[in-house]
């Protein structure tokens, strides 16, 4: 089984097992998925990624108690990554460095699209200098914005300014573009290859089952 | 089709097509193999690695032109990747730089095996701060010294080492140790994720697919 740790707290329980039943008909591995409790919003500042790091490494403690074979926490920040491999004995997989390392593997110069004014930390080290600028897209500043009305045209909007300045390649910089579907629509008009961070996390994890 | 790149220069079918035939059994896509001209012994020093470039570029246009929906240099140095990415406009896919990429999702400090005193460059620049160290199996200087007598033994020391020195990690940093198949031997010896650079590619390939 693989635990997945969603950082967006969600009641119901078909969100919160979107990201590991898109890992599942992917790659044919079994998931328990699991949130941090009190962060509707998610992870959207420095502020929000502290506050959810003990939670994720509690949580990472519990899946891996319960039997998980490797754990992916689910948001391409890669928040309490370091930590969360200190804490427990089985392979962690951030989405943000899975994504960023599919990338590397696809393209030469990665546009990064994320929901924030910067590209994640995590991701920028796994680039290095195949970064080729990062974009958010306009008026959407949490990963619950991306569902509000005109939130996919801002994303492609934003990733054509991407493409405009040199991008060959596209990373989503952030889970909730999973969750909105959008990687299909942006290929299909875009024509360039689109990492989703989800679909990476689960492709790392496909490898080591 | 997926187009590969042998950068041994191999007579015999079977040995030829030994990588399309992994990463066609593990991930369903078809491959056609081809082998650059006159290295019978490989990419094995700088000056067998600049004498392989252009035999590289041109393989690679004579696939593009065939149909290849993407190719993979089937070599941890990955030679002539960028090279070759500027040559056609298709994805092109480096067995080391893949192979480091699915390295950092899996683990944090990175140890890599090869076949020379040094990781090669493309590897360590993916791996950055992960990097945590390099052995060279005792007597072997190129590809085909690892499957004369002795040359899975000294893969497997070479392996122990860089665990006694803290890798977490390990990192197959020559494709002809997919060859000899030594992947499993390691993980059920030694009990860490390893890291093949062949199939780390095929990985890639089948993410774009």
């Amino acid at each position: 089984m693989h635990g997945i740790i969603r950082v967006l707290t969600c009641d119901d329980p078909t969100a919160l097992g979107a990201h590991g039943r898109v890992i599942e008909e992917r790659y044919a591995l079994a998931t328990v998925s699991r949130c941090i409790p009190g962060q509707p919003h998610g992870i959207h500042d420095d502020e929000s990624e502290r506050r959810a790091e003990p939670k994720i490494v509690s949580l990472a403690r519990e899946l891996a108690d319960e039997g998980a074979e490797a754990l992916i926490i689910s948001c391409a920040a890669d928040p309490a990554l370091d930590l969360t491999r200190e804490a427990v004995d089985i392979p962690v997989i951030g989405a943000g460095s899975a994504a960023a390392a599919v990338s590397l593997g696809l393209g030469r110069r990665v546009g990064v699209i994320g929901i924030r004014d910067q590209a994640p930390p995590a991701v920028r080290a796994v680039l290095g200098d195949h970064f080729a600028g990062s974009a958010r897209p306009h008026g959407v500043h949490r990963t619950t914005d991306l569902s509000a009305p005109g939130g996919r045209e801002a994303v492609v909007d934003a990733a054509s300014e991407l493409l405009g300045s040199g991008a060959d390649t596209l990373l989503l910089a952030c889970t909730g573009l999973n969750t909105i579907g959008i990687r299909p629509l942006l290929e299909e008009r875009l024509r360039v290859p689109v990492v989703d961070p989800v679909l990476a996390a689960g492709l790392m994890a496909s490898y080591a089952a």
